[in-house]
């Protein structure tokens, strides 16, 4: 007869059994890192294969109805803290909702990933979207698939969304993006009649290895760890974590736009800390993970924009830059830096776009996916929808689906439901920074100062070590005593950019 | 009731099941590579613990009862063509072998090595070995435990040689390093009496991004293909494979011994050929693997020596090395180049040595890890040892362990057994580039011309394609119409450096 196992053997047991599957799921990411940093092309086939067999092992060892026993033992039992309790239900949760996955439709699902994403690196490098479109829409038709077995109350839509943020739905992200919407609209109206920065400067030749080293002394200086983490290039800027102890970062560096390189360290930077300061004891364990995407993209956002785009960061990092680039930056004084890098302009490029058009790009993307999962569009469809959703929400025109549907890599990775994820990210880091401007009272002059220690701490503090668990809307009213609030959002616009 | 699978049915489910353990192994290979070139050092302890549980996933994997079933039942079954039916007599072996390993046992040696190889790392760094006794110590007791779970009759040593190299023993192994300590003595003494070439040049300053630059040129020529393969820097260089289509090689490069850094590429560039002239679509397979190790060196070992350190390779490659470094070089004439490149010497470093003494660090090695195995010599008893063996053997004193015992990575990774393999290697690739030479009569002028594509042909048709599908034996009986006889290295050597 089998020994009764006390609550804490059961409990080391389910960590073994999670650290296990983190292990195969850490070596997917390693494999994918390598596949957008290193792979040969020819290698690309094989490559699928590999991936979609770990997918599916994972899958496989999460399914285990061993563990399901296990999670359903510890979720009643007495005797573990909070945070192991609470480790034993958010795995009980994911355990249900993986359990919805066949082992087929995750092997199919990693096999078409791989097949999209390489056509979208082909199409996007030839500037041709029929080579992307079926394995777009066969990744559609999955998706789709998928939104039906995970199962939705209101808007398929809402089974995809909640996968990246939990609780999140189309009627809330409705009444958000509206709201946005007309204030915005507003602010940006204002700004828009105003005389336009010069900005010509950003765009002669910069030395790509000059500002790939200007780029890693970003990263030190923010506080990035590089002996528990490294920066590589790749086509599609992107933080991936083997580990809280390593967490890689990718750049991409164009000679003729040095801010595209910038503003991508200090984002990847800020996703970067936020897995650097995870708990490396809860490795495998939900309280070991991210909080949620849009939390994680609160990091990132905090440190590009209000960090990465303030006066202060410039005063104490604008000389490094000029020395670095003397003859481009010479006659460039910080003031008329610092406006052209806060230029607001309508354009074509999610990635590169302001504070302010940033968020309709989001709303157009979220517009496209609530279409394509109701069945009403379908990947043919999707350069003419995007174009018309362009010239609606930012009135310009795409030239080509390279500076249009082509440019992001997210549906070739499956990744539908994931941009609304980029605003709220916006809006949880203007909240939080309003908050951590009032904790810290010295924050702009350590800015100034490039001391960043402080701001990294009070993150640490607030909301890296806490990993799942709390929810995103849970960390916010802790960390700020409010619920999530666009007037936050808003209110740091308006300072900034309504400047009459 | 299940129905009936033919015996096609069968063979598929046995392919499709190995393909999915080769997916995991290449996996595995894709984690240490990385850990070998761009893991930040801090990661190392989640890595460990990764690949511990990617080894013991392939273990599992491949010790399934359901395999083994599947595998008897197809050694005895009608229909299969000859490579199908050696496919499973091979797999059928490893099994069996296979089986002797616990999962426990597999985990511990990929923790262990892990560790131990980060400490090698260390104690090379620092200079000091007694950073590395303990880990080494403790894969020396798996080692031995190896041996006796694996069985012997003879020599513990036979057990662990067999994994390297089936059907080779300590007798075998005896007989022709007395054969080759008493020929090559004889040579060594003759060529030693010689005055020394003048190889002062090759150790002046050299740009370490031409060596780069010239390293990929030569392994270009070579016909590395690019597209499906790449070369990167580590610590030490290895040839490491993710499949047919995704072969990586690594190079190190020292200002002052560019040496160093071409014949490591030519080197692991002809491995690397061997790799991607497998059959891809034998992967996961017997057949879609390299014959053995010693076969495998054969071909890196025929491309350093045979064909890169001969004069007509050099006729066509001097030029633009001189190109790449006029001022080092344009006093150089290619004759002295050539005696520089050839010059015999007893030295202190295996990696480094003239062909001649190779054998001789070999030798060294192997009677080491004989009595490590018998259980005479433990770890903190090598530095002594390997030193009174390189005074023997090679009448050379060793200053530091960094230069003697805490040279070769391969004791880290557990790999005891592993360098007798070179010698073996050594001795086949002269056999094979004798019959090529005889095979294609225009051999000399090809190379002299970098024309490699006719003998790269041959290789492919005579040996690459043919993966596990003969032993080491039988190739060699195939392809050359005799067993492995030394007197070809040896008459080689003779033509190339008895040259009074």
């Amino acid at each position: 007869m089998q020994k009764l196992q006390t609550v804490r053997e059961q409990y080391d047991r389910y960590c073994a059994k999670m650290r296990k599957i983190a292990d195969v799921k850490n070596a997917t990411a390693v494999l994918q890192w390598d596949q957008e940093t290193y792979l040969p092309a020819g290698g690309a086939a094989f490559r699928a294969g590999q991936l979609a067999t770990l997918s599916t092992l994972a899958h496989e060892m999460f399914a285990d109805e061993s563990l399901g026993t296990l999670l359903h033992g510890l979720a009643e039992a007495e005797g573990l803290d909070a945070r192991e309790h609470n480790n034993v239900l958010l795995t009980l949760e994911d355990y249900e909702k993986n359990k919805k996955y066949s082992a087929a439709f995750v092997a199919k699902l990693s096999q078409a990933t791989s097949a999209a994403y390489h056509a979208w690196i082909q199409a996007r490098k030839e500037n041709d979207f029929h080579l992307y479109e079926a394995s777009l829409q066969q990744m559609i038709l999955l998706k789709r698939e998928e939104a039906a077995l995970l199962g939705y109350k209101g808007h398929p839509y809402d089974a995809l969304l909640n996968d990246y943020e939990k609780g999140a739905n189309t009627a809330m992200l409705d009444t958000i993006f509206d709201n946005l919407r007309g204030e915005l609209g507003t602010l940006l109206q204002k700004v828009l009649s105003r005389p336009p920065a010069d900005e010509a400067f950003m765009h002669i030749s910069y030395d790509k290895g000059r500002q790939w080293a200007f780029g890693l002394s970003l990263l030190e200086k923010m506080g990035f760890d590089f002996n528990h983490g490294r920066q590589d290039i790749s086509e599609h800027p992107f933080t991936t974590s083997f580990s809280p102890q390593d967490v890689r970062v990718t750049t991409r560096i164009n000679e003729h736009d040095f801010a595209n390189m910038i503003w991508s360290c200090i984002h990847e930077g800020g996703h970067a800390l936020y897995e650097q300061g995870l708990d490396a004891t809860q490795y495998g364990l939900p309280c070991g993970e991210a909080a949620s995407l849009s939390i994680h993209e609160s990091q990132s956002r905090l440190w590009e924009n209000c960090v990465g785009r303030s006066m202060a960061y410039w005063q104490y990092h604008y000389p490094d830059l000029q020395a670095a680039f003397p003859q481009q930056l010479k006659d460039v004084p910080l003031a008329a830096f610092y406006k052209a890098i806060n230029r607001v302009k309508p354009s074509l490029i999610r990635t590169e776009a302001d504070e302010l058009t940033y968020h309709f790009h989001v709303m157009i993307r979220y517009e496209i996916e609530k279409q394509v999962l109701e069945g009403t569009l379908n990947a043919p469809d999707l350069p003419v929808a995007w174009n018309e959703w362009y010239a609606r929400y930012l009135d310009v025109k795409v030239p080509d689906d390279r500076q249009g549907v082509l440019q992001d890599i997210h549906w070739s990775h499956g990744s539908f439901g994931y941009f609304p994820t980029y605003s709220l990210g916006s809006l949880y880091a203007a909240q939080f920074f309003a908050k951590a401007t009032t904790d810290i009272i010295t924050l702009e002059d350590d800015v100034a100062r490039g001391n960043y220690a402080v701001l990294l701490q009070w993150l640490r503090e607030n909301i890296h070590r806490h990993g799942r668990f709390y929810t995103s809307e849970e960390l916010c009213r802790k960390v700020t005593g409010a619920g999530l609030d666009a007037a936050y959002f808003l209110r740091y616009a308006e300072k900034k950019f309504d400047i009459d």
